[in-house]
């Protein structure tokens, strides 16, 4: 990758800003939990994996900002720290996995001496971003088969190195059947309101190397039935036990274009994404973001001052939809309640 | 109506400039008819039947330059200024249509001295701008029954008066049920890329006091699946003869999420708009447009430098997709092949 997405650096956080992406390339350094719980809501960091791996160097960083004498004091106050990057986004699970997998490993080492436990909470968190590199790239090495030789594969949001620790979900197969030396090229939804695809996917694609070219979200479906589209694959932001897939404003409707069509569409995703506590997709929050990601762009107004905007940030596809889930593990297709279960089995 | 989309007023042709709404509200003058000619292919107008209006207006203001001292000669002259008209949009069919009919009117008069044949002319256009005005009434009048109660109605783009002499077709229809009484609001697809529903729809409905909320393209399915959304409603720029419609880009799309929904999907246009002669939409001629309009908003890039980009202007929905074609001699479904013909017949 010719860039880093987030990384642990002399006690501090350094973060990519994807708000000015593709504009400017410029790495931000956070030194305490709260700011980065506020570059999760602002969306300097966004995609679930990457927020989860946020997530997690947030509660570090938090836990060296802890002053207590004793493990029921540092726990409390990791209680503090835990609910401020909780509250940040609701719909991405990987941002839960991560706050919870640090509360476990702080729970697990209660014993150990403060400063000791504070270590250990920040190698937690590095591991994390490493190990979702490596999911990730196990995700790219199981997907790349599905994609065709000379398949044009069309992406909605940014599933990429962006949004993860790198390599990324989507982008990740994507990257896997390039390297793999399949002529493919990639269709970007410019993913409206904010852009995801037009400013990262089409940013770190190019940077890649690999043929992209940008289209509006309506245009999808004009693509696809000309034949001009071999597979959709996309990311996701929670997956139910039933497949069901929240991800991105749009992919529900590009799923129905994709199934009208008779195309294959693929969601990309670690288990890390799987919230096997949800029956189905009906129960995961539904984000909705502020008016003026719709009404503004670059602080120009598009709309009439006043109009009334829904912003809602994702959908749910459900998993009649969905062709295959791509897991770092294998992929799942056909009967998800087994399928996904099998995978975190103990 | 509280604007006014377009005039002739002492030899000249009055538009309002739909480039610059909602921001500013200017209305230009053109006393040429090259100068309308290139008002229609940068969009000052558009909107099927507002394009054919403003281009039989051109060919009136074009009558009046020309210098001519027989039929003959005035004629030829004529026939150029008709093809720089019909080569500014190509999908459009009532830009053909209305070209086709001040000919017509031009060969009728042929012996006429030419000073009254350039006032016929100007009559004639003129004419086509008022009777443009009627059909969307009478289209308004057909549509306003199939729209429930209480219903929120989804419509992609703009087909309201800005893309007619005015009234429109699509919001027609909503004008007169909400003249009606009946408690209706209205969800507006922004339209990506040139954004009419943001700026243009949004706009008019505001002017009217009709309640109108704003959804970026890739919503409209998430309010659909969800139950929030009656029926929807579009324009058309041409219907072929089996009722495939094209309209602007992401039509299609709606249309498809609308019947995996079960929601009436609706074409409202003024028979001016039908192309019998062709047999489905396959031969309606797609308009692909500048790049820079997906590029770039206001000027300020929203992608990477370089980036490839397809730009089609408009889809085509098959007929199987429409519920029903509301034109101003009635609503047609089922079979359109009989059913169109039906309403052209001599």
């Amino acid at each position: 990758m010719s860039f880093r997405t987030i990384e642990w650096r002399d006690d501090k956080v350094i973060m990519i800003d994807q708000t000015r992406l593709p504009g400017e390339e410029v790495y931000c350094e956070y030194a305490d939990y709260k700011s980065v719980a506020e570059a999760i809501r602002g969306m300097v960091i966004r995609g679930a994996p990457a927020i989860g791996v946020a997530a997690a160097m947030g509660v570090a960083l938090g836990a060296r900002e802890i002053i207590a004498d004793t493990y029921e004091s540092f726990s409390r106050q990791m209680e503090n720290v835990c609910d401020v990057m909780a509250r940040t986004r609701p719909t991405a699970v990987n941002l839960f996995w991560a706050i919870e997998r640090m509360k476990r490993v702080a729970d697990e080492n209660r014993d150990k001496p403060l400063d000791q436990l504070r270590e250990i909470l920040k190698t937690e968190a590095i591991r994390i971003e490493q190990e979702d590199l490596e999911l990730c790239k196990a995700i790219g090495r199981h997907g790349a088969a599905l994609i065709p030789e000379g398949a044009t594969v069309l992406t909605h949001c940014n599933a990429g190195g962006l949004a993860t620790a790198g390599y990324g979900t989507a982008l990740g197969v994507i990257r896997a059947a390039h390297e793999a030396g399949k002529k493919i090229q990639v269709f970007a939804d410019e993913t409206r309101p904010w852009l995801q695809g037009a400013r990262l996917t089409a940013w770190e694609l190019m940077k890649d190397g690999i043929p992209v070219t940008l289209i509006s979200d309506n245009m999808a479906g004009f693509f696809m039935k000309r034949g001009e589209i071999a597979c959709c694959v996309v990311g996701a932001d929670r997956i139910a036990a039933n497949g069901d897939t929240a991800n991105k404003i749009g992919t529900y409707s590009v799923a129905v274009l994709a199934k009208e069509n008779n195309i294959p569409f693929y969601v990309a995703a670690p288990t890390t994404t799987l919230d096997l506590s949800l029956e189905n997709g009906d129960q995961i929050p539904i984000e909705e973001r502020h008016s003026r990601e719709v009404t503004h762009l670059h602080g120009f107004p598009v709309a009439p001052e006043g109009i009334r905007v829904r912003n809602p940030a994702f959908d749910v596809t459900p998993a009649r939809y969905i062709s295959a889930i791509i897991t770092e593990q294998g992929v799942v297709s056909g009967d998800y309640v087994t399928g996904l279960r099998g995978l975190v089995a103990p």
